[in-house]
């Protein structure tokens, strides 16, 4: 089942891109918040050379925004994170662990503030739109709770200051690290953050308007010609490389902040009304946690479920969520979930990868 | 974009019975609550006759479980569902629209009572889990709210009362329609309904313990040989046909549960607490409803995106959502949102297909 067919289906959403997502070649998909997201376009080999040398654009509409409105807005945001939001500014985006009662992960979103009373909360893959509507109709909250029609484009690679420039305006290239201006597409004003899933810089457009999503795509690449610009998408190996972790891989329910390697955005003194805060402050001292694992040998083929890892005495020490074969590294870069007994760096584990057993060696950090 | 390939990951959860399907020769997939669903094993088309002929084991454990747990559990499936659950008995199921404050679909599961004190909602394709726990949190409620080990496997077609019979006892075939017993297989007790998501009859058995899954399929491959036995899933053509409606597909959470052709699920003088009763109780008269429509013409290509209706002044009349070829009927079956305008039985609209505009003829009833 290496790679199977997937069954068109109006269920499995199309983005305002999909049109030019196709057209551009997208070779695979998975499916993500029930919308499609390209997995490569050349090979995902290619696609890591050029994402980390030029510039791509990336359908990644997926992001499914939560729009959560109104006096009760910033109250509703912090009942469901440990993250301390009351100091947000109004041109910011955070990277929030949303936490259960119980502790435990529900998504790892980007809030972003549009102002005091208005937050987006840009998805990982899980409906949070339906916690958001329980716990303000369950707690009468006065906010209104909703899926907008905006869908995040992103713009990543070392070139992606320059092709920004041209399309949107010189000073766009001044926004800071997680934070967002504004531009005007066509008399429609849209935010972009310096933002997005790769390690090599760059932004995310929100489109705000299903309508302009294949001018704002034309545009891009109009631009772009003399840059290289092309397609692109979450790029397997980079992304492994850089310690950006995959809800519902990397992390799961099952999972608390701190196992995922999240205490940093943990301010458990003053996320005052954060409903997580009595379970996750008996969780704080995890008994495993998120590593950068390296494992010898020859590329890996892709995973797809777990793989089991043992420590020298043939005990179960964790298991293995991501991995691929990193050209650059030359050797196959993994994030695996280990037993604190052996996650200190340096520690070498015996990895049941499909095909054999395989020496695997935990680091202190990920790749890049 | 026809065919596309789906990307391996774990984030694509696989399922007790997953090796096994794999094994049965399963040539595509679809991704439900965040797991793999088979799509078609022969072709639709074969698979079709051989349901509707003999019977087939379905891996349908993508309908999740969402267990409710405690003092206040009918409290608060009550409060997501305009369906009286007041009256349901311990060994029913109810088919449940789930609704929100505004009155809008948020799944359509099975609810399924153990106790007075506990359910199971068998989840179509949204996170109800959070809508759930976040409904809890927000309402205090003294409930546990969690996803059991649980795993739906159907038994469908017109030899499963035999297949049933041969595995789980004689006993077992006199379940009511909606109406479940408990089991057991090696020793771990399990419930069995007489339900599933096609017209020809069965059952279907909620996996109690991942770890039984495989020897349940083979318990029922063994005992089914002489039955032709096969590995199936949902079939397209025959739910269309047959009327049932795909959550994600043919309603969203844009559409009331009458839009939706549920209305008969709706007691909104009885269901006493439900959070959407007012918004519901002025959405009783929907300008645009669920019909079956047929199409003239030569099959149909597969769809993924929404088909226009026009009437006969080129006015937009509704779209169609579901759509294949029917052997047996032989026409194009449709499944329809039709304004109200044009929704009378025997109205003839223009569907926008692609290839060419067809004729489109709405039906009183489904074709089964």
């Amino acid at each position: 089942m290496s790679m199977p067919y997937l069954t068109p289906s109006i269920r499995l959403r199309k983005t305002p891109f999909s049109n030019r997502v196709d057209r551009a070649g997208a070779k695979a998909y998975t499916v993500y918040n029930h919308m499609l997201l390209a997995s490569y376009y050349e090979t995902p080999e290619e696609d890591y050379r050029h994402l980390k040398s030029a510039v791509q654009v990336w359908d990644v509409a997926v992001e499914r925004q939560v729009e959560v409105k109104g006096p009760d807005a910033l109250r509703l945001v912090q009942m469901t994170t440990p993250r301390d939001m009351s100091r947000m500014q109004d041109d910011q985006c955070c990277y929030i662990p949303m936490v259960d009662v119980a502790g435990k992960m529900m998504n790892d979103p980007v809030a972003v503030r549009l102002s005091q009373d208005r937050y987006w909360l840009s998805l990982a893959d899980s409906d949070m739109l339906l916690y958001c509507k329980g716990l303000a109709a369950g707690a009468g909250l006065d906010v209104e709770v909703f899926e907008p029609d905006v869908s995040p484009l992103a713009i990543q690679g070392p070139k992606a200051d320059e092709l920004v420039s041209r399309v949107f305006g010189e000073d766009i290239v001044s926004t800071r690290f997680f934070r967002h201006k504004t531009i005007n597409f066509q008399g429609q004003d849209m935010i972009i953050a310096r933002s997005g899933w790769s390690h090599q810089g760059g932004f995310e457009l929100y489109l705000d308007g299903s309508q302009y999503g294949e001018a704002v795509w034309d545009a891009l690449f109009e631009a772009g010609r003399d840059l290289d610009v092309r397609a692109g998408c979450p790029n397997l190996i980079e992304r492994i490389e850089a310690g950006l972790l995959s809800f519902g891989s990397d992390i799961t329910m099952d999972h608390t902040p701190f196992e995922a390697g999240l205490g940093k955005y943990c301010n458990l003194d003053r996320a005052v009304g954060f409903l997580g805060h009595a379970a996750l402050s008996a969780l704080t001292e995890p008994s495993k946690q998120i590593r950068a694992l390296e494992v010898d040998g020859s590329a890996v083929p892709a995973i797809n479920h777990p793989w089991p890892l043992h420590n020298a005495s043939g005990d179960p020490a964790g298991y293995i969520s991501s991995s691929t074969w990193s050209p650059d590294f030359n050797t196959n870069v993994t994030i695996a979930m280990v037993n604190r007994e052996q996650w200190d760096a340096g520690t070498v584990l015996t990895a049941k990868v499909p095909g054999g057993d395989r020496t695997a060696t935990v680091r202190e950090k990920f790749w890049i």
